[in-house]
Formats: C-alpha cells, sequence, structure tokens
C-alpha cells in the first residue's frame, strides 16, 4: 500500500492558514488534521484535544526528551509541538495528513521527512496583513507590530518551500492546496507503487 | 511578466495522449498547442497546419542543421519534431504551451527547457494498451506487435517523468494533468515574480 501524503501548511499569522485549513478538512474528508500540543492556555471556544492539545511546560519537555515530537517551535514565548507517533502511523496505513504548523515548525519536518509536501500560505499583501491582525482585535499595538515584524521575517523563508498559494480568497486558495495534492498524488514515487500492483511498472 | 509554463505531455502509443489533450484545450481556451512537422503522409482527416506541418524530409533536414527544432525523433522511420521559434516566443509572452510528443522528444526538451513540466500518460494495463491499439483496426498483428514492443520500451522510462497520470477515464486524467498546471504555477520560481509585483517579496 502506498504511504499516505504529508501536507504541511505554514505561513505567517493573518494569512488565514486556520480557515483554508478547516476547508481543506471540510473538502477532503479523508484528510487527517494532526492536533498540535502547546503550552499557551486555550483561546475562548478552543477545545482540548481538538484544537489543540494543552499540555504543561514539564510536559513538553518530556515530550522533547523522549523525541516524541516530529517538530517544535517556541511562538512569543509559547510551545508548540507535533506529537510524532500518530503522524507516522497513520501515513504508514496509507492516509492522508494534514500539518497546520509554523516556519520553523515547517523547515524541521522537511529536514526529517524530505517527502513532505509543504505549502507556504501568503497573505494578498503587507497592508492586507495588517488589516487582518488588527480585525483579530485582541492585539495591543506593540504585539501587532511583533506580529508584522515576525511576519515579515517568515515571508522571506516563502521560497523554501514547495508550493506559494496566495490566499486572496478562501474558496480559491484552498481549490489550489487541493490541486497541489492531486498534482503530487501523480509524482513517480507515488503513482509507482500503484503502477506496480496493476502490473505496468515492473519491479 | 512571468514566462508561461512549457507542459509536455507523452506516452506510449495507445495511451490516449491525443484524445486528453483535446479535452486539455478544450477546458483551458489559454493554452497554445504546439504543432509538430512531420515527415510521414496525413491520415485521413488530419489538416495541415492544424494537427501537423507535414514537409519533407529535405525540408526536415534543413531545420534540424538550423537548429530550428526544440526536439525531434524518429518513430517507426518517420521524423517529428517542434520548430523552436513559436514555442519560446509564446513562453516569453506568458502564454502556457502544450507540446504532445514522444519519449525521446521529451527527454530532449526537458535537457534544453528544464523548467519544463513533464507528464507521462499511461494506459490502465498492457492489456488494455493492446485493446486500444487493435480498436484502431489501422495495424496488422506485425506492426500491432512492434507498437506493444516500443510501448513496454517507454514505460520503463515512466519514472524519468515529473509526473504519472493513468489514463483510465478522459474526464478524470485531464482534470488530473490540469491539477498539474495549478500546482505548479504555485511554484516558488513561478510565483516569485508575482509577489514581487505584489511587494510582498522583496527583490
Amino acid at each position: 500500500m502506498a504511504a499516505g501524503l504529508l501536507l504541511v501548511v505554514s505561513g505567517p499569522s493573518g494569512a488565514g492558514k486556520g480557515t483554508v485549513c478547516r476547508e481543506l478538512l471540510r473538502r477532503l474528508p479523508g484528510l487527517w488534521y494532526s492536533v498540535s500540543a502547546t503550552t499557551r492556555p486555550p483561546r475562548p471556544g478552543e477545545r482540548p484535544g481538538v484544537d489543540y492539545y494543552f499540555i504543561s511546560e514539564e510536559e513538553f519537555r518530556r515530550l522533547r526528551e523522549a523525541d516524541a515530537l516530529l517538530e517544535w517551535a517556541q511562538v512569543y514565548g509559547d510551545y508548540y509541538g507535533t506529537p510524532r507517533a500518530p503522524v507516522v502511523e497513520r501515513l504508514a496505513q496509507g492516509q492522508d495528513v494534514l500539518l497546520e504548523i509554523d516556519v520553523q515548525g515547517a523547515r524541521q519536518v522537511k529536514a526529517r521527512l524530505p517527502e513532505a509536501v509543504t505549502v507556504f500560505l501568503l497573505p494578498p499583501s503587507y497592508g492586507e496583513l495588517a488589516r487582518r491582525l488588527a480585525g483579530r482585535g485582541t492585539e495591543d499595538a506593540a504585539q501587532m507590530r511583533r506580529r508584522l515584524e515576525l511576519a515579515s521575517f517568515e515571508i522571506e523563508r516563502a521560497k523554501e518551500y514547495d508550493y506559494l498559494v496566495v490566499n486572496e480568497e478562501i474558496a480559491q486558495a484552498t481549490a489550489k492546496i487541493e490541486a497541489i495534492i492531486t498534482a503530487e498524488k501523480c509524482r513517480p514515487q507515488r503513482a509507482a507503487p500503484y503502477l506496480l500492483q496493476e502490473g505496468i511498472v515492473d519491479e
């Protein structure tokens, strides 16, 4: 059986990762969303085990030391990480897996699993990014400036990714990521097991 | 302005290249079909300048010697080639170009223009390939055996391609190639000029 596809969606805060990933999961029910662990407290409406596993710094450190995280990052003082085992198991079972992670994490995943397909979601412009961050209404001026600086730093890393998707409109950006998944499944290294099975290519 | 995408569709005779390419052109009116030159005589219904430029061996040799062909190949004793200038011009104007060529030609194009995106169209199985070739009704047993041997040789080259598409059903195979085009336009080297223009990425 062919391994599942590991899709990494990353991009600066304010690019719309969350919204696009939710839409992608709605369109592709076979795609499995990897729930990250974090040390930051839940925001209103966030459900433990669904949006994040909310854990202590002590627990996070234990996971890191046991090499149980596929990637981890510190963002604004909080820790985030991807539990490795569930991702590896799903992929081995042939299921496609979606990681919605930050730029530091995406780089670690690509280094460890080069077959991962990395997508960088971009805001249409810096102005639009600032408007989106301001629209959240949860930030003071200093926080907002810090987020914009980080976003600017992250956007410079865009070229390290396999694909860039400009999120002008959710449906369109999601359709592009769907096309990327379809295309990547036509890669010889992924199509080959199927061809072997069909007797088209000999082993 | 970003250069157009050069899409090469190749595969063994009987894989359905012609049908899939026609469907692709119907769906994507902006895609420009590169008409090949050939020394073989027209088949019933083939229109000069639309399906092929029908030229003499002497003319073909002149084009080759003037390096006016992007690729050329000899198939069953006949010569086929892609006039270079119209392809290069369209690409420079930002138009996407479709080349429907054989395996020898595809390899030459990829070597000369590594940014070309190569798609190998496969029949669902050898059995189906034989049925399709037989269905043409234009072949005697020896010709048919020769075609199957060539097809088998060509299929072994499938892994040299960027993408493999199994043509089980025309609409599905065409949709996969459309997805490949969409995905390839999200590659950083293609997306970057747009991002520069939008001020998202600095030069």
